[in-house]
């Protein structure tokens, strides 16, 4: 059908086949996932149309999740207030994007040397962000988000790019003052591009391709967060990255799942996610100790949506709307993080638990801006 | 039509039964919202076409209002600023609702005691959000917005939630430290959870349920507001709470519109409220005298949507981005709310006259989150 | 077709026109546009088909940007981080709009007296916005958008607006205490309204016409900015003023294209712009010498949109997120202005080059709001 491969946005095809993929990560309620699920074949038969009556009951009950497949929901369970995410074994998108990998959260070290040599490779890889999902991944360094820089303000970061990918790319850091026509300009397929930038400001910066149309770079995965410290450090913490980027995805082909520019100008994902995998935090938590102070390091690359960052159980004692150690406002129990920013989010763990931390803005975080924290005693 | 049902963001039917509904809600122009009510039923007829040339002549003309049906606007009409709202008698959507009610947004007064016990029921209800309009609600204590709770740093809230309804439910307070697996447990119908907290921070702070999905839960109205006061009060105001809501609706069935989550997760919502009702403070508005200081507990439940909070004819004297007395910012026209965050507010109506407050994202706000501050003399 | 003029938001028929529109401001990126706009033609035939299958290969590869038509992108092109903006000699809509002209974004100089007499006109004309678009504008004196005014905190602004247009509209000055229903109400054709404000807070201050729907008059272009100084300037600087809109059109009708209140309703723009022309100061930089202080007055008119405004190559050193010269925060990459709302951002251009600013959600940034500011030596 080639009318389905340009006409993206039709209502009818896409919004189910967005369902039916929703489902499959397990996003959305039982009931109503099966039964979107059924439509994305075609026309209607008798079993669809079974399926369908459920639906249908459903909706009359506003929606609500039926109990009967999975059976009844645990109150007790720890992702209750979580989007289900039973991932079963997988039989699709097999090969060359290998099993699922968990992005580690945990923010590198600071930096022990005042210079740092980066080289860095502009890749198109397949990458799995889920057990069942594997997207045609334009990336730095073959992930998505690429890996997190860290140094100080006044450090001495010596970068170059080399593109291994037929498509010109480049690198924009959102912490360099810098010429870009100079220093992020495009570089075709086997050719680098180097040059050196002294960060001014501390604080929590996005980079990410800036080779035109950027919304298709960034939209396609070439982003990533870059950490700089103060002169004085902050407070000791436990601190994480959280990259927040959306994946608006065309019809598989061969297993994998390409970028969709057109969706990416309707600015409705498919998905929604913390370091590139939806929900993945959710199965496997982030870990801390009662009483630790944490710092989220919040970088939102959009391409579009805001960051409406919140934790379920706890307020931010601070957060760091500006460059820290100033710019700080306290008492906060969610703020938004403007596409293209990012902004410090800490508290203290002083009460043991699990926490989701979430996109407040459901109907984005919905789509899998949802992990966990565990506070351990 | 089954496909109907499950085609929700199909364009078409979605978008004629969106505007035949803002239609109804008085919420669209006259002259557009006929031509496009006409094509709510199916196939064109006569007299459908002869509406529809109206609606035509409209569009060429930048689809500006039409005079006629309800004659020339008068330029003087406090209104004026505002969207028509102009609702009839209504003949649809009687029964178990009951009439429309306006929701006082008149702040409780600050806590008596240090000790507050709240047992609030979740109960599913038809609930009337404007004279023609009736929702299959979920709620707390059977209202959208459920009610405010207010109280001081340090008190003590010893809360107790019974779910009356077949969905599981819970309660997350934003003000609350606590551990959600346990205190925001969800409970089945019939069961209680009770959990202690004590707030830290003062603030302007949303509820709502914490249910998987959330997006359905809090979609479905089970949303509201706790406001923290600082340990010393701030100046004396007339003080009023504002919670922005979304509506996402299906079509009515026995004159019941029910919840639609496919909607949800498409952002793109039907209505937009404060206080759960489209426009209320138009018809009935605020009413302040002349001197007072006016203080807006503004809270964005969503579940999606920003409120960029604007009062027409006036400045924010200060507006806490965070929690107060500190982290305010002074002479501000207009300021985002995060969907899931709240804010506080304030300006001293020096000047008397009709005063529109809205959500100056007007593509969102035109659709009901508008009001009138009248400052009296 | 009636149809397609009343069902505005069909996903086929409106995607096709709005990203042949696209493709025409050269917004899209070849291979893709080229593809679409084959589509927008009705039905398929040979020659759809042969384009199309170029289509469906860029989708296949992500659909990177195909380098045939134009050639191979020029990695060292001052351009290359931009949109693609190579607009050729345009045959159509030609006549009363006359030439395409930019919008000097340069802030008008401080008043030099305390008292202004301002009267300005509500018209409706045909707006050239690109070399290939004409728009059915509403304006305050022929221009989206309206003249910027300036003044200082407590300066005595008297105002009056006459009235030009068939529907009534009104002025909305967000720097004004005043009771809207009286000084904002609307007035019909050939009619004035006269009152007097005196700004209270300094800052960067939208205006519009508040007649209703606000939504229609915001969307069809009486937006404008108003700069209020504080007693004591700010430092000297290079001063612009950029103001955000978005457009939301119908088909052209003899060569001009309609604004559309359908699709303002559905906020997915199809245009999005600093200063009414999409992606003007690409062709046209912005420019300052090495040194200079440069101070943005960024007022986003919305309707809806906010803006994440970022400087490509930059950092903030200042943003004023309420009244200047206080409410500064300091070192930021990105901030959002929220719809209906200005914020003043500021840097020093130590560096010379080339730097664009954005609106760094980029599914709305890439349609148009994408400029480039010069630094030169």
């Amino acid at each position: 059908m080639p009318d389905e491969n340009i006409d993206l946005l039709s209502a009818r095809s896409t919004r189910r086949s967005f369902l039916t993929r929703l489902s499959a990560l397990g996003l959305v309620i039982p009931g109503v996932g099966s039964a979107l699920a059924s439509c994305s074949r075609g026309e209607p038969n008798e079993s669809d149309s079974a399926r369908r009556g459920a639906g249908q009951g459903a909706i009359a009950a506003n929606q609500q999740p039926q109990a009967g497949a999975r059976g009844v929901r645990n109150p007790d369970s720890r992702l209750d207030t979580l989007h289900h995410a039973e991932h079963g074994t997988t039989t699709s998108a097999t090969g060359a994007a290998g099993p699922f990998q968990r992005f580690d959260a945990t923010a590198p070290p600071p930096a022990k040397t005042r210079t740092q040599q980066i080289h860095w490779r502009a890749q198109a890889v397949p990458l799995r962000i889920s057990p069942e999902i594997v997207v045609a991944a334009w990336t730095f360094e073959g992930n998505i988000p690429g890996p997190t820089l860290r140094c100080r303000v006044g450090d001495t970061i010596e970068f170059t790019l080399t593109n291994e990918h037929e498509v010109p790319h480049s690198m924009d850091f959102h912490a360099a003052q810098i010429d870009p026509k100079t220093a992020f300009r495009s570089v075709l397929k086997g050719q680098s591009v180097s040059y050196t930038f002294s960060p001014r400001y501390a604080g929590a910066f996005a980079y990410h391709c800036g080779s035109s149309p950027v919304l298709m770079h960034i939209g396609s995965g070439m982003i990533g967060a870059i950490i700089v410290d103060p002169p004085a450090p902050l407070a000791p913490a436990k601190e994480f990255v959280l990259v927040q980027n959306e994946f608006y995805l065309g019809d598989a082909v061969n297993g994998v799942q390409p970028f969709d520019y057109t969706k990416m100008l309707g600015t409705l994902p498919d998905y929604v996610a913390f370091n590139g995998r939806p929900g993945q935090y959710q199965t496997e938590p982030i870990r801390v100790k009662r009483g630790d102070r944490v710092r989220f390091y919040v970088v939102d690359v959009g391409p579009t949506v805001p960051c409406a960052f919140h934790v379920v159980g706890e307020q931010f004692d601070t957060v760091y709307i500006g460059s820290p150690p100033g710019n700080a406002i306290h008492g906060v129990q969610t703020f938004n993080v403007a596409a293209g920013g990012g902004m410090i989010f800490e508290l203290v763990a002083n009460v043991a638990g699990e926490f989701p931390f979430v996109n407040h803005g459901f109907g984005h975080g919905q789509k899998g801006a949802i992990g966990l924290l565990v506070v351990e005693e």
